[in-house]
């Protein structure tokens, strides 16, 4: 592949399109040599946002859309009445293949619809999932699903686990990653009916698989996995639990250091320490989660997302349609597809 | 009641049974006049940590049992296997009345099989439950099922609510406790099939309970309700990801500070906003998490627990009996059996 086109959905977001237009230039300077920014959405809107010199200079490219679907709307009724949208534009350019990458910040359920009735899933694959990215001490580990999905089968979580390891190798470059199920309990024996099933057929995948059997709530921050893979309810869960522990631990930390000035001095000098943590938790620096099992390379960002944000997520599109995600994780699915019918 | 009889796993713990006399002396001197300690495991080892003035001014009552369960054990075969076990021989008494609490920081699995099989489920109990307490920056907030259970039905959800709002009135004293769901998405129609089916039971009991409706993840911690209800994978997965949360960024500071004389100077003089901070999230001020729906008050240390974490489960246990938690839990179960059946 040349040059792989990122669409961005200019009107998804709490800030869209402000931030998203700011995240597209950030991007386009950035690694502009790499990729090509197509910001979808109100042309006129866009164009307030990005300046002709940016426009030239960076050649961003700008497709219009008429409508824009909001971050509280239902998702299925959305993308039946509004095939103008931006998500759903974005969603068909990707599919005839004008774009290889889609990024939005934009109501996740829309972008989880759009892509499965506009893109499809993947041959073989049962159900798609989002994939988030948590920091550990060495490194990253991938969590998911943290919510396509509200019920999930063992197949299921078997084929999340497929497509994780396929996202960490071909993005984050993990030669062999080292996947772990996230269960109550070390032992095989230990969990939901759902994740002892799981569990067994991960044991019979270890030939295909770093499989590396169970692992807890604990272990996901400490790096013992590369992949952790969880139900969809579950993953959801503790994706916002995470979120609101890094928010409550920084305002009490602040409220406090606000009522004396020995706190505040305290708080002057360690400021590069608390600026390091706020980083190393930062969703801003990961650059969105990927949706994976779709026919396509499909990155959601929070919907708080700033510029910095979304031009990493850009990146990260950047990156997994150049490495050919997709492709490989419907490679991957059909060698296992084989071979499960032949051990079975 | 007179003074409840709070009997004490000596055994039970990876300090036992030292941090577990010293949290029972700890008690005993704090809360003496509330509640009798009686401690319960191999006497000479106990004896060897109590000194004869402890136990003279003190009053501190010993048990001895001839056996252990380790932490590793497999629990249903060491109940069968261990009769002489210190928590079988606390269950047992605890059965007969002759104490009226019962704290163990030892084998969770092997806490709830004696207390199973040794008191039994309270009349209408489905499952029972293990509740934790979590902070929140008004108070606390009771999550449960925490791990009692791998798998959970609708009817499990509505009786852990009915569980925590009956704990949460009688031991921390909330007159009307909002009882939440946590789901994913706020709206009734989210969630999973368990959630949804719980979700309608719920609202069904609305008139004897407040029912607040779905929380989310993030929801947990910003006191939004008193109790959260969930089932025992996701609750386990929350509390043990919770725990390595807070110990990542306090590794995560602790290596920058040690880096630069500049940050050990800031560090200084912040101690106490961090001591504040570990103490808000310090499971050692919570006192251990009680196991609700069996007949009596068992109450569930962490296994790591100090003697400080040890003296103020033994409080909450002497609290649990004084109010008679077990009995009005029995009695509001069965008017909620009385009034379904009614209903229909």
């Amino acid at each position: 592949m040349a040059k792989p086109r990122v669409a961005v959905d200019a009107m998804g977001g709490d800030h869209a399109p402000q931030s998203i237009v700011e995240g597209s230039i950030l991007a386009a300077e950035t690694f502009g040599s790499e990729l090509q920014v197509v910001l979808i959405g109100d042309e006129p809107a866009i164009r307030r946002h990005l300046s002709l010199a940016d426009q030239t200079r960076l050649g961003i490219e700008v497709v219009h859309s008429s409508e824009t679907i909001g971050m509280a709307e239902a998702a299925a009724t959305a993308y039946r009445k509004k095939p103008d949208a931006s998500i759903v534009v974005a969603t068909r350019m990707l599919k005839a293949r004008q774009v290889h990458a889609l990024v939005s910040a934009g109501n996740t359920g829309a972008v989880v619809t759009s892509s499965l009735l506009g893109l499809g899933r993947l041959a073989g694959v049962q159900r798609p999932a989002i994939a988030t990215i948590v920091p550990t001490p060495t490194g990253h580990c991938l969590l998911l699903d943290v919510g396509a999905n509200s019920d999930s089968k063992p197949m299921h979580l078997f084929q999340f686990a497929v497509m994780g390891k396929v996202y960490a190798q071909q993005v984050y470059g993990v030669e062999n990653p080292k996947v772990g199920l996230l269960n109550i309990g070390e032992e095989s024996c230990k969990g939901s009916d759902l994740t002892q099933q799981a569990h067994k057929l991960l044991e019979e995948g270890r030939g295909q698989m770093n499989f590396i059997g169970n692992v807890e709530g604990k272990d996901i921050l400490t790096g013992h996995a590369d992949v952790v893979v969880c139900d969809g309810f579950t993953g959801n869960v503790i994706l916002k639990f995470a979120e609101s522990v890094v928010n409550m631990a920084v305002q009490t930390v602040r409220r406090e250091i606000e009522s004396h000035i020995k706190y505040k001095i305290g708080a002057g000098l360690l400021r590069p320490v608390f600026s390091g943590l706020k980083n190393k938790l930062n969703y801003e620096e990961y650059g969105g989660a990927p949706l994976l099992g779709v026919d396509g390379v499909v990155v959601i960002s929070h919907g708080r997302s700033t510029a910095k944000a979304i031009m990493n997520a850009i990146r990260v599109g950047g990156t997994a349609a150049r490495q050919g995600v997709a492709e490989k994780i419907g490679e991957e699915l059909a060698r296992e597809l084989q071979r499960q019918e032949a051990t079975g």
